[in-house]
């Protein structure tokens, strides 16, 4: 993944543009994601796609033409959204078109100006400080860039499962030369896919690489019946630093996908942290809107906004490590293996316990202390398998992990002891989103 | 308010007669309450209303004729509801009918003895001692004082609203010269009412100043069918001296009116404590009897039988500050500007999130602070305006305080984003009262 | 009952066998307890009841014909399930068939070897290492025991009440020299029937000895049906030691008898440990097995396995006290006392408060302090005898014990201001076990 991370550093991506388009192409090496353009203009939800942005080149020079703020060393240095301009003018005058870091004078900010017309440099703090110290010089300035109709650009993975029923993850491609904050997502996003497309499914899986905001906006406009079919989902940014996990729970607060993450950041044994859903933040804030309100959460290792390097230019190659993004694939592969094999099953034999030395039950496992808790997750399992409690139900009643309850589920299905549950795995009640109180409140 | 509590605070109250009587007068010189007397005798629910105490002097003096306690300098000194006494007895007689705060021998304690015939006198403990070693000396006592047929007296201030539906605010009138038990209570509740008249209302008010136990018993007998209309309430007390505030909890304790007080002492930011219902203190005790079960709390500073000063002569102008009755009154103000305000909307977008940007939101408050504050109310208010939560359930889940909630809507409704929902302040299930099931039980 | 646990110490029990029959004919010394006899092969669900094994001799002697190890001096010494022997071997072969505690080297394990072909011997840990360390001897080893067809035998004690409901008690009777471990409980059980015995009764009681997990299985297949009228139970265990109360709650955790048992030691005012249900320990794990889920706690003193002188020779009488036995007792009978007593009333004054003072009710009870609870528990038990609260609600509301709130309720009724609710002591909505929701799926 790290690989994937360092290839697709150096373009300058933006909301719309070459540069999201260049990275879904790469990652189609790695998996057949579909590339969808939607037109500017186009009318999604209450906005509308926005014209394309291109950038060719953008510099400062000083009057011997030498350029002191270069685009092409860092993609960075331009705010990104910035409108044309090619112009000499005063420090005075463009002094207040530059953005610097006084707190941390080494590095460069990443700014944008998409919602407004306007134009900018990001700088060094040091640099703009000695440029301040030379007075009142003349410099050129050039931004070469245009604004012009084209499309918005999204890539979107669909993997089949056994059910129409589907889980989503969304990662966002819309950021410039930043490591952590998006290349990370998107590279555990693409191998995370790589995975799935080798496992047999019993969910179907979604997995959408898109700029933030408009692009999340775009594809539920685009895709507002297929959104009924998501049972689960999650966001997946910033997970290539060194921070512990960070999970945001989805609107409600109480999904499956809520308590499968905590379970399995808590079985992990490592540190982690668990918010609460916030409005605010990555694209939880489209898809868990009220019209949607889409069984999501969101997973990080540091969030956004909450350590140094975010948003500058030392959210760099060095910021994102081959562990911690391994680490982060893993995490998401034993989420998905929770959802894939968490079922409600039915004790064939409820009435006491069954004998299960007989059977070999005790002596199925390897230690003595692994045979314990071997033993213990039979018992429970038996328990409470009267079809009210699923497996991570039981996982989490009994202190064992997930993966010693399944383990003592198939060795007892396997002395057919338990059955699954006919009707365990569909939801007594359907789940009525926000959405659908607020169309029934439409209709009064 | 304290202007108020000094002129009342002479008066020799009781539960009956005419200290009530000229109590309720000068209070309509402010709000133009409305007084009835019920007859002495009327039968209301298990109790009849009593008859009526009069008092005009009492006092004990020595053989010289110097009164040593007289009712003159102190309404405190004479036990209220006593029967007459005219009579010469010696030291060791009249002892009996002496009372006194040993631990605080300056302070003459507040008795009566309303449902017994007995009579007596309330002393500095100092002074008794120097009697007692005086030995068996002979004294006058005197108590001029009637029990007849009279009537009950009480205010009652109604302030109708758009609706019905009413708030009900009951404060004591029956203690002679205490200034916080309960002249602080009826000060803020008579500004509150000045106060309220002022203002639009949603909710129609009722205040009730009443005698404790039997006003209120009284009041309830004959307002029976009027207490469906009660939607909300608070009895206040103890309103005037520095304790911070006691907020005692509804019979069901999940009440609105425990939320927005819960909400409006934690927004406060000053230490609170927040108890759960008892069934025994103030007028609590009938507004939730289990037949009546109104949704009322107790608001106080101090609690009542907490403060060394409760029940005596130290409960007097000083303790009572013209601060505190007006911190007292602001929070009585913000409970009813929530009870008025609190709605639920419906986000007229609820399809991913508006552009506040191009509508100006994002700018339309002051400091960048506060204007972050706002953006965040601003998105909550979006996020979860589907027609299940008010502004309240919005302000506790967001962590902001209601007032940013709230102008967060109203500029939202300004802009055709929010819109009030048709059925959201209404209550899904009508309010089941314990007297209800009492009613279909005893029908069995 | 210290006199009942010596009694029944010497005799050597097991699952089947004599000494069962001799323990439950003593207890019919003390209540007129049923014996059932269930011959061998009976199927009780998955299991079959076993061969009957009788032990009459067992022991290791040296070539001198020195008893060694004998079962005549502690039947502990002979694996419980052990096959006959009779045969001279060496020390190398022998080894491997005797346990010692190295930890405890003056106590003798206890063992059990029921569930496969085997025999061994449990002896000191020092003695063993003294005929270790004597190299290779031969050795005479004996053991004279049966394992045939016979019976499995248990106790039962039905006492009926008002109503078919019944509370069900068991204790199990196979161990052999252990007296915490089952003798205690035997003990407290025959007690606890003899006092409920002499009482009025609402419920109908049942209590059970019975051999540990074949014994459960063996009678809830036999009393498949009647285990509907079960509303509350207790497993007793380990009622002898100097331990503090731990109480393990039934399989759902919220049933009546969880509530009960941790009021009553709550208000017992001593230390205590209330564990959440486990599919493991005594026999719960029958009892609430997903088939019948009844609501069953445990009751222990130390918990087992959690003392170190569990399944070991000092679990002897010195380790077992009176005193602690007749707590035990306490305990039970104060848990049956609430069982019997909790029901819920009806305020036939419910609209204000009654008149309590001119009825004598404020001064119906002893000391001053004594006087208040008093007092207080009679308002609490008007406030909410609304038809919802049981007295145990009550009590548990008011921080008062279910002592105090039953004798004001019972001074209410007395007054004439408090009936018994006309459907106040059924439930709902019948309870519903995991069973009949099993039963339902398999039948679609």
């Amino acid at each position: 993944m790290y690989a994937l991370v360092s290839d697709l550093y150096p373009i300058c991506r933006s909301i719309t543009g070459p540069g999201v388009r260049e990275t879904l192409r790469r990652l189609q090496a790695h998996v057949p994601l579909e590339v969808h353009e939607v037109p500017t203009g186009t009318k999604v939800f209450d906005w509308e796609v926005p014209k394309e942005w291109r950038i060719r080149d953008a510099y400062i020079s000083d009057t011997d033409g030498n350029r002191i703020v270069d685009f092409k060393q860092s993609n960075l240095h331009v705010v990104s959204g910035s409108v044309p301009i090619s112009q000499t003018m005063p420090w005075s005058a463009l002094k207040d078109h530059l953005h610097t870091l006084p707190d941390h004078p080494e590095w460069v900010p990443y700014r944008t100006c998409f919602h407004r017309e306007d134009w900018g440099f990001c700088l060094r703090h040091d640099l703009f400080e000695r440029l301040d110290a030379q007075g009142e010089q003349s410099y050129e300035v050039c931004i070469d860039a245009t604004l012009a109709d084209g499309s918005l650009t999204y890539g979107e993975f669909y993997l089949p499962g056994e059910s129409r029923s589907e889980v989503l993850f969304s990662c966002h491609v819309c950021h410039p030369s930043l490591a952590n904050d998006n290349l990370s997502g998107i590279a555990v996003a693409t191998f995370l896919a790589k995975h799935l497309r080798q496992q047999p499914r019993r969910y179907s899986y979604r997995i959408l690489f898109i700029p933030a905001t408009i692009g999340a906006i775009t594809w539920l406009s685009l895709n507002q019946a297929q959104t009924a079919h998501v049972e689960h989902g999650l966001v997946l940014a910033l997970l290539g630093d060194s921070g512990h996990f960070t999970y945001k729970k989805s609107r409600r607060g109480d999904e499956a996908i809520d308590r499968i993450v905590e379970h399995v950041l808590r079985q992990s044994g490592s540190d982690h942290s668990i918010l609460d859903f916030e409005p605010f933040g990555y694209d939880q804030r489209q898809f868990c809107s009220p019209g949607f309100d889409l069984p999501m959460g969101c997973l990080m290792r540091s969030a956004n906004e909450q350590f140094p390097e975010y948003h500058t230019s030392a959210d760099n190659l060095d910021l994102v490590r081959p562990r911690y993004l391994a680490e982060s694939l893993d995490a998401c592969v034993a989420i998905t293996d929770v959802l894939e094999a968490d079922r409600t099953y039915l004790n064939r034999n409820p009435y006491g316990e069954p004998r299960l030395g007989e059977r070999g039950l005790y002596r199925a496992f390897g230690s003595v202390a692994d045979g314990a808790r071997a033993q213990r997750a039979t018992l429970w399992v038996l328990n409470l398998s009267d079809g009210h409690n699923s497996l991570l139900d039981i996982a989490e009643r009994s202190g064992l992990t997930f993966h010693e309850i399944r383990r003592a589920a198939h060795a007892l299905i396997d002395h057919e002891l338990l059955e699954e549950c006919p009707d365990g795995n569909e939801h007594a009640q359907p789940r009525q989103s926000a959405g659908t109180r607020i169309n029934q409140l439409e209709k009064l």
